[in-house]
């Protein structure tokens, strides 16, 4: 009927927020929450132990290396990787619950996650978070404090190579300091505007 | 250098704000304009004389037809059209100059219009703005006044068949009754999101 023309029904979407360590995709996803942004936020299963003041389930999904490998097994992830000597994945069941329920997914991945939810499904939205210059990059790897030298090291040069892969992105937002909001503002508008897509991405589930 | 790779450089968009008669396009834009919203609004050349209200170079750009027939021919004219018995055109020169100084230019244009837009600048950002309903569309068209029953019942007809039309465009944005804002959120979003995109569209001017 001719009102369908009209009616702009709502086509759930399955976001990427990737981009470099330091990028501060965490602080955009905690401040993104706090505004009340509407999305399932579905947390990365580690096999790695958690740090002080992470939560199970919230942070992340903390398994033990045989429960990890149990999931492999199962085809139970979207995405999974050995990263710095760590399992890390994406379970796929509550992706695939929330966008049947109709509600946007975001997903926090590495570069090399994104890239492989992107093959999966092209229809994905991914947005490449980085910081405002390298300086700025270095200063928040060396913040952390939890990391040696060596590691700070090759997050860096591991960061500074991620940065040639923004190309493969949909979108690059920016998150300086001092600028979570302006980020935040960027991700909410990105957000709306795939949501006003004359043609939608293709359904997922 | 590898901080190129982190700063986003300004790419000026061409935004071709189209839709049905009835839509609201004018509403929008004003709004637009109140909020401050950066953009330069290049307006279209007509032959057809003022409405009451309509200021010269604000509304519209009046011409007389020997002035229209001679933008023609030096060939000053981004498109141009006979509609409903008038020409109607979008100035080249102000879109160049506006974009190769850095702003982003908002045309009003109507939908086939917008189709020759697309097909000289293929990276143009276009939104096709409609009423959230048939029979609102008809009310908004049966309230104008200015058009005889006849020339309402032309529109309308035009309107329907345009709606086809939607999935040529990159977005479609309602503004239903009362809800010029959320109208006017949706392309700031867009405009925003486009802003955002990790390989600019190609530049213009």
């Amino acid at each position: 009927m001719i009102n369908d023309l009209f009616a702009s029904g709502f086509s759930p979407l399955l976001i990427v927020l990737s981009g470099t360590a330091g990028a501060g995709k965490d602080s955009v996803i905690r401040r993104m929450r706090e505004r009340d942004v509407p999305f399932e936020f579905v947390v990365t299963a580690t096999s790695r132990p958690p740090r002080p003041g992470e939560k199970n389930g919230q942070d992340y999904l903390f398994l033990s290396v045989g429960e990890f490998q149990a999931m492999i097994r199962n085809n139970e992830l979207l995405e999974h990787a050995v990263v710095y000597n760590q399992h890390k994945g994406i379970p796929k069941k509550p992706v695939l619950a929330a966008l049947s329920s109709g509600r946007d997914v975001l997903l926090r991945v590495d570069v090399q996650g994104a890239a492989t939810i992107r093959q999966q499904y092209p229809q994905a939205v991914t947005v490449f978070l980085c910081a405002s210059s390298q300086e700025e990059l270095t200063r928040r790897l060396l913040r952390r404090g939890a990391d040696s030298a060596d590691q700070v090291a090759l997050r860096l040069r591991t960061a500074l190579e991620e940065m040639n892969r923004v190309p493969e992105f949909d979108y690059r937002v920016i998150n300086a300091d001092g600028g979570l909001d302006e980020a935040v503002d960027a991700m909410t508008a990105i957000l709306r505007a795939e949501h006003s897509r004359a043609v939608p991405r293709k359904a997922i589930a």
